[in-house]
């Protein structure tokens, strides 16, 4: 395949951001295809489409298909490209059924996994942090200008002593157990093969997880999305969790059965939840999780940082680099096995 | 003195919570004196009175003598107490006037330094994660059933590589260090004399504050109360902060000139406040705190803790036991040079 004959796909806010970095990188080597804002590409001009990037700005309007024209556009794009050999994400996980779908077909799949993962970690620290001091009780109160204390019998619980569970030991998990840590906490970490970490007092199995549970705190997941993952919280799991215990998720909506975490906290088990993802996103108005008790939600914001679209695009154009020259991509994935 | 010509003088709320170790700890050697929920003492009570414990009940109302009953009998019974020797408070600081007062006469005052360590860090850390995340608009949206990412212009500044510089490096202080450093972040602590600080990656003086704040992304107050600190941020000093650098008080209301606040955060200047002490405790309706914009509020909250009332009690009652066996008392005060 020549340089003329192969084209890269890339969104038009990606190519007007970094559109000098990229003609440097292809030139001569392949040739840039624009992805207008959710406009489809005619299927003559999939021809010669061999890599995409899935860029940050395509994820603006969520991640559900039916309400995200770009997003739908770019995913249509992938599916016709017969040509399509490789596509780098934006996103640390690889879970969306698009990427899930190319791996099958043959498409190495890339990942930004570490780009948001400081973001991540503060976001679930602030999540957390917000549940164990009640830090949406003292928004609420300053809006309505009352000084209010807790009463004696609601007082925060001492978090310094306090068990997290943390699911997923990555550059995202590590970082929320070492910051549990400097707080005072103790961490178990939960790793699908059993390893030392240097950030958790001790690690577990996945296998393991149940027995741990009624002795933990806080459950945080921080896991990525796969066959062991997807609805692995639910009535069972979560019935095993003391009553006051915490529920953080940075990790995926499909993480945490949702019927059955409703039920839980309506039920008053669970001291707090905060879910920073969702299976359908965006949340409809007439979501239940607004008004969940106890519960505080962020709109699938935790990892987004100042300088996280650089970073994402830093590791795309790394790996263009790479790909037109002949080396081993980084940051592969490897696809999910059948459900 | 005989055992039974002192006496110690303790809140109803107190002596009902731990009646058998008081008077376990005071039997043949002390009486116990009762003070009734805001009732003052008549002057021939408190003939015998030569100890005496400031609570947490004593506080709940607030810091402000005038509209806290409670608290101005315990100080107008301290204060005319002819026998008095010895206060333990249940603060980390002891620069209240009733205190400063009683050293002033040559009363011994210990204090409850490190009791509410944990909950503070915890509080301040909440609060820091807080602004750097966006947790308030979070909230406001989620009452509002509003899923709306940041613009890409008012994305949160990645946290980890900020620079904290954190006035104040004992128990409180250290521990936002540790927290800070596990997040990602680069610590500066000012001590009144430069010491090493295991907790921190550079320690400086009070002196040296002012030329390193061009450099702060955070400035947190977590000192004592004392002339060095009184109304040490200023104009002057927040004029050196980088416009979108973060203020965190969890130390003392005084040691912020407000109007001077004030003027700089409706001005643009600062990104976020957090703070939970205030000059005139508790807030009134009419307070400028409650709508300063970017600014997050808690109610003198942050060392709050279901295990912190009791702490301070032990701290009493361990005293308690030194000073009726004549043992030197624990956490003894230095009177504060006049202002």
């Amino acid at each position: 395949m020549t340089s003329e004959s192969r084209a890269v796909l890339v969104t038009a806010g990606f190519l007007d951001a970094r559109e000098d970095d990229l003609r440097r990188i292809a030139a001569g080597r392949a040739r840039l295809h624009r992805l207008e804002q959710g406009l489809p590409l005619a299927v003559a001009e999939l021809a010669d489409v061999a890599a995409a990037f899935l860029s940050i700005d395509l994820m603006k309007a969520g991640t559900d298909m039916g309400r995200n024209p770009a997003l739908s556009a770019f995913a249509a794009a992938v599916e016709a490209a017969p040509g399509l050999r490789w596509i780098h994400t934006c996103a640390s996980g690889t879970d969306r059924a698009l990427l899930q779908d190319a791996m099958r077909r043959g498409v190495t799949v890339t990942s930004s996994t570490g780009a948001n993962a400081p973001a991540v970690t503060a976001s679930a620290m602030a999540g957390l942090l917000a549940l164990a001091r009640g830090v949406p009780q003292w928004v609420r109160d300053q809006d309505a200008r009352h000084w209010r204390l807790p009463a004696a019998a609601a007082l925060p619980r001492d978090l310094a002593g306090q068990h997290a569970v943390v699911v997923g030991v990555g550059a995202i998990g590590g970082g929320i157990a070492s910051a549990c840590r400097a707080l005072g906490m103790r961490v178990t970490g939960i790793r699908r093969h059993s390893l030392a970490s240097t950030d958790c007092d001790a690690v577990a199995t996945l296998e393991e997880l149940p027995t741990l549970l009624p002795d933990a705190d806080w459950l945080v997941l921080a896991c990525p999305l796969n066959a062991h993952t997807r609805g692995l919280v639910d009535a069972a799991l979560l019935e095993r969790l003391p009553a006051h215990a915490g529920l953080v998720n940075v990790a995926r909506g499909e993480a945490v059965v949702e019927a059955d975490l409703f039920a839980a906290v309506r039920a008053g088990h669970l001291g707090g939840v905060y879910a920073d993802v969702f299976a359908q996103e965006p949340l409809t108005q007439d979501s239940a999780w607004w008004t969940l008790p106890r519960t505080l939600v962020s709109p699938h914001a935790a990892g987004l940082s100042g300088g996280f679209a650089r970073r994402t695009q830093d590791m795309f154009l790394d790996n263009l680099e790479r790909w037109l020259s002949g080396q081993p991509l980084r940051n592969v994935a490897q696809p999910a096995p059948p459900a």
